[in-house]
């Protein structure tokens, strides 16, 4: 299996370390072996070899540069989209910036590679949140593969469960803690820190961004409640379409109050069937202490899926991180490969 | 697809529930109809037609006169060995009562109706904990398929996230509450409760049993965690091999102390790698109230699953009943029908 990577920041290079470290196994267990013939990032620079590149070479480069210029060769010197357009490859990885306002340019090289046959694994959540339909579509009329499983919680598997093996039962609400961020700071304040503080200490270790507002305003949840309105309910509604409140309006009074009611704070995002239609919304909720998304803590994720068969099922864990995001990518290569 | 009840109890009108309600809805989304040629049990009696028999009478006669006596005609005179042996079907659903000493008669039953050509799908926890190995080979020697996703977490779907989502990953630990019985009871003693006051409770509410020792011994949270060693790991221990603690010794002394170290009381079933081999056990653990399965309260279940690729995915969900057990079931025969 020929592989093209678009982007190969932090979760990029976590799939390569998994395919380097596991190829020997992969290929032994299910028979599928794994071969990188084109890896395009617009900071790194970009390379190419339709026999193959050294995906440990390439990450020496990276790793001790911040560039794949020290990588034997002359690199690559055209574009991504250029490079989706004329490579040999069976599938495009697209592990790209999100945009969720626009969903490029990742959406363009999901169709672009999509044309020429190509089967495409992403964790980018711009091109789901506003164009699955039409690019699942794309996927059946180029009879391609289109998988997704990191674009909500990273490598644990929900997105499988909702459309696998949670088959045949009628899902009537998906509700949960889908950013990581927001769930460590709010972990943090009801520990007594300020609002501040908190975000301080969450941009220390990495989990925010100099500029938080993706995270502190709600709209990276909104992404994801967006992909499970439209992936699982079949909701063709954008991210902005719904209601979406952040955390920057909580305090450590409220958190606190809530707390002697028996409550806790979480960023909830929820979408449920009402009547014929889909609501969905992003917003902070007092969550009982008994319920099993409270004793959710720190940067950690979970989704409650509620169905007629099982009443609810929780599932808690990574939301993101390099080999956790990397993974996601990994299981749908596997899926692509037919091994699961 | 023709179906062969062997046992027709809670689990088994569970699932006849749900194809009778979701008959129509699977036919046409799936391609799959289902057909009953026989319902064998015990205490109920049984019933057989080669061209099938109406599943919504025979509900109604065992709900109004618990007896498969009132279905229409003269039901069937011989013995569920007996019907296996002579059924026409394609799958034989073993849903009778539990032995995790002997396995029997689930055992034979599935041997018999394997040597038949017939799948097999089971929420029997006896034969998987003392045979799993043996039936699974003989699956492949008949070429049937052998699924039994109800035997931990009833329709949760635990080992379906174990050999097939997690695919790739290297499994280091599995570990979790297994019996809902006894942690509603330790649920109750930390409100208050004595142990005694809990188990009446949990017995008014048909949680358990009047004879309670399956559950507040351990031994059902054995078989399941014996069930994991062997599918999981590929272990060839039986259940009484591990170590196995209950709940009986706990006092409401021990459970208040730990609550103010920040710890709560759990029975804790746990398989884990040490070395090249697989240990196992079930005990009252202290949990730390920041884990996830210190927030499993009632007789809900919870897995947490420890990977390489993941760290920690811990599902929650429901450990029994009647609709999802009886789902679990359905799960394996929209497989055993490749739906999924």
């Amino acid at each position: 299996m020929r592989l093209l990577f678009a982007g190969f920041g932090t979760v990029g290079q976590g799939l390569a370390e998994l395919l380097v470290e596991k190829g020997a196994f992969l290929s032994k267990r299910y028979g599928i072996d794994f071969t990188t013939t084109g890896i395009a990032d617009p900071r790194l620079g970009s390379l190419y070899n339709p026999s193959g590149l050294d995906l440990e070479k390439a990450l020496v480069a990276v790793r001790d540069n911040q560039s794949l210029a020290g990588y034997p060769g002359d690199g690559y010197k055209k574009g991504t989209l250029e490079m989706i357009g004329e490579a040999e490859a069976d599938v495009l990885i697209e592990a790209t910036y999100t945009d969720i306002k626009t969903g490029e340019p990742a959406t363009s090289h999901i169709r672009n590679a999509m044309e020429r046959g190509m089967h495409v694994t992403t964790t980018n959540k711009g091109p789901l949140a506003l164009f699955y339909q039409d690019l699942a579509g794309r996927a059946a009329t180029s009879n391609v593969r289109f998988l997704f499983e990191g674009t909500v919680m990273s490598g644990t598997p929900v997105l499988n469960l909702l459309r696998e093996t949670l088959a045949g039962s009628d899902i009537r609400e998906i509700k949960g803690i889908l950013n990581g961020t927001t769930n460590y700071i709010l972990t943090r304040m009801e520990e007594g820190m300020s609002y501040g503080d908190a975000l301080n200490k969450a941009q220390e270790l990495g989990y925010a961004e100099a500029v938080p507002d993706a995270d502190v305003l709600g709209w990276d949840a909104l992404a994801k409640v967006t992909i499970l309105a439209r992936v699982v309910f079949g909701a063709t509604g954008n991210p902005f379409d719904y209601f979406c409140e952040g955390i920057t309006k909580i305090t450590a009074g409220a958190i606190s109050k809530a707390k002697d009611r028996g409550k806790r704070y979480k960023l909830i995002g929820k979408v449920w069937k009402e009547g014929s239609g889909v609501k969905a919304s992003v917003q902070p909720e007092e969550v009982d202490l008994t319920h099993p998304l409270a004793g959710v803590m720190g940067a950690t994720n979970a989704l409650t899926i509620t169905t007629d068969t099982l009443g609810d099922v929780t599932v808690v864990g990574p939301g993101a991180g390099r080999t956790e995001t990397g993974y996601s990518l990994l299981i749908d290569l596997l899926k692509i490969g037919g091994a699961l």
